[in-house]
């Protein structure tokens, strides 16, 4: 570029600026993202998820119902009109489109596996790790009530980090079971969802936490201290079941403890291990009906769960009909946590390029345009300098990006039918023909 | 689904419209594209540009200059604003970004390759192949002049089609040779933009359209005439252009033909063939400056083409500061088009699922659980029945789906070692162990 100017002072006719919370991806980064995203991909295909797409523009009123207008998701949904006013939106996950879709298109059959990796927006505050505009990585199951359905997703899980070289732990749990032994505990329905939240943050804040937030919101002190009692066992996963099942004798516990029971004999058949099972995990949104997960990495540095969801089996029936269930379950990864994650353990190095070999051509460019085209029908990601610089400006540029190999193509090694390949880690160079140089970088 | 009512009649709390021109892609149109997608990528890389990502939301003085009023991107732009009231913008193309990015990151180095596939949103009329929500895939380079970079895209469009065995026809020209012929039949600049967007449907609209359209915007008769006369030339490429020599004598035209005869010089040297010079060919943008393309898929029935693009040397510089050039060049890949062709070419046979197998538990659900969990081990996509079906219902489904084999798993099947494999295709069924099923089906 013709310019050293510092960008302060100059003067331009388009703005620099870009939107808060929203990133470019350069190739260092969006190599590795795409690299992650194709393995998700794989294995998503492995286990009989189909790719699907919606568009990121919905309606308001097909992401918000009447009744949503106190939640997050309500306050930080973009919005926008068209040309003829309509109130469009932007979407905020794949979770609420994905219910649209099933509703749509009864053609599909259930049960239908569909994956979705997409971009999210939320106009919310902006904090590490927390971005307006951010991807998700989805896999749900509509139409299948089955444990086995939930079972599978500690295994697709497993797999994606198996991948990566990377062991995991799950935390699971059922929001039935929270909802059971708040309710024994005496604690009225419309707290629930209130109690449930507070709950979550058990590890975080301590029982004394707890008990504190429950009174804020006018929960009773000692119906709370019971279910912080009962959700507080320890052992193993059936011991505890069995203990909670001991103490509580509830329709709602007795389901939960029944499908968590499933979910891990289900699990083992699969193949997964470090399930733990923790009483108390109930994540935040609301729609959340039965299995709850967490996925965290084993030895990472980053504290924060890489894949959690759950089943939804009340949220798809809203598009289908009054009173219409559609079971499902579902998990979402976030590429920005595996990112961090592969990186800070150092399972992948980020490249600048993908390109393995850099032809300069010394006055032979019609010759070398030849060379450069046999490396890329051998396959091989190949690039040419495009602009007749010196050796030592190649070699720069070359090394700059991290190039591993350059080509150096003269007439006298062009008549020779041998070409100078230099590497450019050891500085080491080699002359070969062609050939050889195809064989050596493939 | 637990529904069978009529959409219509039912009641429901969330809406099913969408905006108009954005489009739900379901796996059938799913798995190609990104089929489609994998293989741009693919070639792309091998020429060694780099993905990068841009945000959805742009600043909207980041897309239109203050001169941009007039234009139909200024029109079509989607506006929006966030939290703090900051004006903000859905991106109407990837290159206004790429041009962003390129002067907010001098540490990227030039020539900056890059390639990017995403969405772009322009609110402007609906017509057949054109929506409000589309995706291009661009690949532009920065800090580039010399005509190798715009040879070289001849072959990477020659070798994306490559890959789907399909012959592609180039249709080239050069800006500069429309502007110097208007400068040399005496139209004054302030009319070129007008006169050249006019000229550029000649194919479509023959000589007297174009004299009737040019007179409608007040542009000399006889002027336009003459310059009718000097683009209409027939011949080879270089007799075209050895005749518009003979006849012109200008800057201009000096400066076009002598990089339209490098163009061909490096393009025949990249292996590139069918390029056809057309001294009329000019597309509709007005921030090109010099080289211009155009693909067409020979024996096609979609006749529009299939990737575009050109040289625009002008418009990063705006980014970078007032009066610099930062020489660049790229094309865009349509690939709602791409996708016709292929379907309508039958070069492609759309699939409903990734799905190779689905094993069917006739009461063995755990067994088969570790059927299907080996078959994914095995690289196999695979799938199994999670909600448990008669043995015919799970046939249709698989039917339904075109997914090619079935595994019927039964506890005599399983004491045996022996599964039943059923071709859905041939209906044949065949009783092979797990490894023989493997084997056959990878």
């Amino acid at each position: 570029m013709k310019t050293n100017k510092s960008k302060k002072n100059v003067e331009r006719d388009r703005s620099l600026e870009t939107p808060k919370g929203v990133r470019d991806f350069l190739p260092e980064q969006k190599i590795l993202r795409e690299q992650i995203v194709d393995v998700l991909k794989k294995v998503f295909e492995r286990y009989g998820f189909n790719p699907i797409e919606t568009p990121a523009l919905e309606m308001l009123k097909t992401l918000v119902k009447e009744t949503d207008s106190a939640t997050d998701a309500f306050n930080e949904i973009y919005r926008l009109e068209d040309q003829g006013g309509r109130k469009l939106a932007l979407k905020y996950d794949q979770t609420v489109p994905f219910g649209r879709v099933v509703a749509q298109n009864p053609q599909l059959g259930t049960p239908f596996k569909r994956y979705q990796i997409d971009r999210s927006w939320r106009d919310g505050p902006i904090k590490l790790g927390r971005y307006r505009e951010f991807w998700q990585c989805d896999v749900d199951i509509a139409g299948a009530s089955s444990m086995i359905a939930d079972a599978e997703y500690l295994a697709i899980v497993t797999d994606v980090f198996k991948e990566f070289e990377i062991k995991v732990e799950f935390r699971i749990n059922n929001r039935k079971l929270v909802e059971g032994v708040l309710k024994y505990a005496g604690i009225p329905k419309k707290q629930w969802m209130a109690a449930t939240i507070i709950i979550d943050k058990l590890d975080k804040i301590g029982d004394s936490g707890v008990l504190d937030e429950a009174r804020q919101k006018g929960i009773n002190d000692d119906a709370m201290v019971k279910v912080l009692d009962i959700l507080s066992q320890k052992g193993t996963n059936l011991q505890i079941l069995k203990q909670i099942e001991s103490f509580v004798d509830d329709d709602l516990v007795s389901e939960a403890i029944s499908e968590l029971r499933q979910v891990l004999k289900y699990g083992a058949a699969f193949g997964a291990k470090n399930i733990k099972l923790v009483p108390s995990l109930a994540r935040g949104l609301s729609y959340y009906t039965g299995t709850i997960f967490e996925t965290y990495v084993v030895g990472s540095p980053v504290k924060s769960s890489v894949v959690g969801g759950g089943r939804f089996d009340n949220m798809i029936g809203d598009f289908v009909g009054k009173n219409v269930t559609v079971p499902a379950v579902g998990l979402s990864f976030g590429l920005d946590v595996i990112y961090d994650t592969l990186v800070s353990m150092k399972r992948v190095v980020p490249n600048k390029t993908v390109v393995k070999v850099f032809v300069v051509p010394l006055k032979t460019e019609v010759q070398c345009i030849k060379i450069v085209t046999e490396l890329r029908n051998a396959g091989i990601n190949a690039d040419i300098d495009l602009i007749g610089r010196s050796i030592s400006k190649n070699l720069q540029y070359a090394n700059k990006l991290d190039i591993p190999y350059v080509i150096l193509a003269g007439q006298s090694e062009l008549k020779k039918g041998k070409l100078n390949l230099k590497d450019m880690k050891s500085g080491k160079e080699q002359k070969l023909t062609i050939q050889q140089i195809i064989k050596k970088l493939k």
